[in-house]
């Protein structure tokens, strides 16, 4: 694993003074290289699917694992997608002359190494390696042992289309074996790699932020909330409540819980709860939801406990209280969050700025779907995760939030006095 | 310690809706408050200053340590000065209309709660509450035992200005205790501190950093390289060396090392030699420094070992060395620099323009002395501290590095298909 990274290192240090142009070369030969070797890449995808397969792994993520080559053709559209993108790297992102002279400029680099951690679906390889690539960045790959040999045949013509374009291969590479091991070793290769980002459930990402002596980019928690405010538009609130909570319950913005002001408890609860069940949710609620859910006709509404608040679902269920103010709803926020996602629905200019301005998350929506914060949604192109911690990036992160800047000062002998 | 934390996180919650009238007249209360009491800020000051004379500290600390009337009423000055700066809250970094007509802005949110280590200097203790105020966040204070009452008899000052402005007392506390559990359990506080600041020596960094599961920003220690390259204005880079080197030794961006081109050792080698002995600087060579120190009417040079490459002197010292190429000036430097402050000297645009893509530091100056990275010189109005590290911030550290940032968008009821 040292060794790994020292070659990640000597990589990172040919990568970082090419300009754009060697880099797009690179990735262009990527974006070739997948489909005309498409052939190994399913077959090496069979090895893993038939391996999950035996060990009885649901339908569902047995797709999230599986490479055709239609898919492969999607991923590579993929890269050239991310060619198009701008250079983060030479963006001056301040410049002055100072008093005496002195030419400042704070120029947007690489930040060297860069490891990711995530788990089954294949396609991460691909599109971690891109725009790690793109951004002047050496990565250290460390998918889940599920998808190792799909991973192992993938980084092989990521390396050799890498290579074949003049760039040091080792700018790409898998992180051997499928062990724990290899991330303990990962968290602890300090100087070596510059940022470990873990991208997967929330017992991974734990580990790596509370053992990684490696700076950590944490992502991707979600316990979103939606507010329901007095002055909620309720046809509106009962679109973007469904929509948050069930157009994609598997993803980390998706909403988990709904809070509704008790001023409009009594004309919105019994509608909530009829589009919520009419989409297949189940609702875990407090007694006024519970009240609601016993009038004739209605679904029946689970009582919600403590630990519903704190739940991220990821499912068809959602928790629901009623609140006596936007305030108290900014509470509970504060209190459950993981810091991903909230929105408002109100038509009150003042409650939507109160709840904004109070309301300390990576994205705060008004009158929207939590389901928008997204890199592709954001128009960023693409995104290596969203962060959901409050140093160096936060929110959905694309090609500037792989960087770090250096500046360059330039004078004509200055001394200080 | 984890009570204080708590009362930090909540007076954080406070701050941050606040606007900057409501910061800025709470600094100017703490700049008219520290005058007016200088007195009792003088008394507790004699205390420190009788345990640390009783210990037998070195002149030059017990001068750091001390307050003055005069000290006091240039540290209210800074005070002044930190007020009329910019305020980074609510600035919109990015923003635009993204074609579903959602409106998405990025924001500038105070970090929220910033615990800061630093060691003796009392004055640290009014710079950092005042960055962390006009930027909103909640500071916890850790200084050194030995400037213990000094520290107590200040953040009592600020706490009363702060109450008396109507903020929370608690956007300022000191961190009870000199020990050394205090600094473990604020290490710890993990949810209820934002980012670790620790300013100080070497060691005190390394412990933070691996020891830390609060994101840490890295300062300050400087192993800074002088290169004098072949096509160098000589005059131009006796002056840089020295300025470099003994102008002020004792701060983290002083060289530490010099490496000259071998195609002008010759002549360079006794003018530098000569210049830098006349400074009071010792030079610790490689044999061709070794050699040009014996030549008649030298200075001794005393022979370099690894130690010596790897050092922060921090003293009137300097290790030298001859490289073949600029490509092997990078090398050495990429080797044993911690990534600080870096300088070439020369007329040749290239070589410049190779060194500052090449070198991997947080600032390169080209003809310019290492002295200037530094956040007054530039322009930055006020430092927190020198980031070395890659992530968040890097370099001389102001205000908008004391910030996160949130995502505001504004809908009409979108939802996502």
């Amino acid at each position: 694993m040292t060794a790994t990274a020292v070659r990640a290192r000597d990589a990172a240090a040919e990568l970082a003074p090419l300009p754009r142009t060697a880099r797009d070369a690179a990735l262009l030969a990527v974006a070739e290289a997948l489909p005309a070797r498409a052939a190994e890449i399913v077959a090496a995808n069979a090895d893993d699917i038939a391996r999950a397969r035996a060990a009885g792994t649901p339908d569902s993520l047995v797709d999230r694992l599986t490479l055709t080559t239609e898919r492969i053709a999607a991923i590579a559209a993929d890269v050239r997608d991310v060619v198009a993108l701008p250079d983060p790297v030479g963006e001056v992102v301040r410049g002055s002359t100072l008093p005496n002279g002195l030419e400042l400029r704070q120029v947007r680099v690489p930040l060297g190494v860069v490891g990711i951690i995530y788990e089954a679906r294949p396609n991460v390889t691909v599109d971690a390696a891109a725009l790690c690539l793109k951004s002047g960045n050496a990565v250290l790959l460390r998918g889940s042992s599920s998808a190792y040999a799909s991973n192992t045949a993938l980084v092989a013509v990521l390396r050799d289309a890498v290579a074949g374009a003049g760039l040091p291969a080792d700018a790409v590479q898998l992180v051997p074996g499928g062990s724990r091991e290899s991330v303990k070793e990962l968290m602890r290769a300090r100087g070596l790699v510059d940022v470990l980002i873990p991208r997967g459930g929330a017992s991974l990402i734990r580990t790596v932020v509370e053992e990684s002596t490696v700076p950590v980019i944490e992502t991707g928690v979600g316990n979103c909330h939606v507010y329901v405010d007095e002055h909620a538009d309720l046809d509106m609130a009962v679109d973007i409540l469904v929509n948050s909570k069930a157009q994609r319950p598997s993803v980390c913005n998706s909403a988990e819980t709904v809070l509704v002001h008790a001023g409009i408890a009594d004309a919105f609860l019994p509608r909530a709860l009829a589009a919520l069940t009419g989409a297949g949710v189940t609702v875990h609620g407090d007694p006024a939801w519970q009240r609601a859910g016993t009038t004739a006709g209605a679904a029946a509404v689970v009582p919600a406990t403590d630990e519903d608040w704190g739940t991220e679902y990821l499912s068809y269920d959602i928790a629901a209280a009623v609140v006596p103010s936007l305030e108290a709803a900014v509470g509970h926020i504060r209190r459950w969050t993981s810091g991903h996602t909230e929105a408002i629905v109100t038509r009150d200019a003042s409650a939507a700025r109160r709840f904004t301005t109070l309301v300390d998350s990576t994205a705060v929506m008004v009158n929207a779907s939590t389901r928008f914060t997204d890199g592709g949604q954001f128009g960023f192109g693409a995104e290596i995760g969203i962060s959901t911690q409050k140093l160096h990036a936060r929110g959905p992160m694309g090609l500037p939030e792989l960087t770090s800047t250096k500046y360059v000062v330039t004078g004509d002998g200055h001394v200080r006095d």
